[in-house]
């Protein structure tokens, strides 16, 4: 697992982030809209992992002669796809079935910051995935702490490790194909960004509402 | 692991298949050509794990609430990039740099038998992906065969069994959403088209040349 500690120049980032590479913490009512919705939360959370494995494979066929890049997001794609097998077991368990569910606006709106030109695309294909992992992070790891279910809780957590070395693996890769001065100017951008989408809470009960 | 056997009712399929689902074997000139260009079919392998990966991910996004279908193409695209790993650790020994290979014309010749109306579009996608994989599985069986170095032959038999799970898998789902009847007349022509496609050798060596 890669040190989560030394990822990012802490004092470059301000404020004080929960979560390496987030620039606001979580607001407090996401946590109990998540818990009175939280079959809704399942089902999303479910479609994320899923989107996180086809998000890993689309940069694949994007860059398939980029090695490293290659080789760290097979393997990142692996584990999301085996998250996506665990979460549709807690929905099978549940009686929750697996409907499609309209996203939020977080996605499509981070999405909308990837430059369209190479190789300025590819750093903010790579910083964007990195923050939604993060946020990811930041989030499960609020669904630990806060469960009632102790056996969902404790599935919660068992995910929390690899989350967190997702993030740190697309900042790894970001740091190979770019110099670290462009990679952290553009982090602390998207990061702002990112944190503005949460900065209101979305309507419908979402992992990224 | 599916039977291999009780797969395919083998009275209506013309003439004798060395394996089932493909109407003519594989001409003995491509092992030849094969074995002469091991290192570029070793690329296109790991070309080809990939971009079988990548169907099963987005069939998967395509029918979300198709539950048996999400279920089934989960654990396969999990197997697709495990091998999709083990091919790329070969090309890293022999020092075959992952670069870009012009595709055969057969994926897309293929794929330009899918339908694009549902139910139509599903059926299809899932005979072509049945058939690609049952090709695989005959061709990977042809390079076990006869390959001169016995480590490389023994990893392409270890890769054998989960290929023919995969295009039994394939099967089995089209019979779940599709009648039996359905499935076995149109399985019928893909697959004619599927050996047409390969009765003249593609020049350029390929794992599907």
């Amino acid at each position: 697992m890669l040190p989560q500690t030394d990822m990012f120049p802490t004092d470059q980032v301000k404020p004080q982030p929960t979560i390496k590479f987030l620039q606001q913490p979580t607001r407090p009512d996401w946590i109990e809209q998540a818990l009175q919705n939280l079959d809704t939360i399942l089902l999303d959370h479910s479609h994320c992992e899923r989107k996180a494995a086809g998000v890993a494979v689309n940069m694949m066929f994007r860059y398939p002669s980029y090695t490293q890049l290659v080789r760290t997001l097979t393997a990142i794609a692996r584990e999301e796809l085996e998250h996506f097998e665990l979460v549709n077991q807690w929905l099978d368990r549940r009686d929750i079935p697996m409907a499609p569910l309209p996203a939020p606006p977080y996605g499509s709106k981070l999405n909308a910051q990837i430059r369209r030109d190479e190789p300025e695309r590819l750093l903010d294909m790579l910083l964007v995935s990195g923050l939604i992992e993060a946020r990811s992070h930041e989030r499960l790891g609020l669904l630990a702490q806060h469960l009632p279910n102790p056996e969902l809780a404790k599935f919660y957590r068992s995910l929390m490790a690899s989350e967190a070395r997702h993030y740190g693996a697309y900042w790894v890769l970001a740091t190979i194909y770019f110099e670290s001065d462009v990679v952290t100017a553009r982090l602390q951008e998207l990061a702002t960004v990112e944190s503005e989408l949460l900065a209101t809470l979305h309507p419908h009960p979402r992992i990224h509402s």
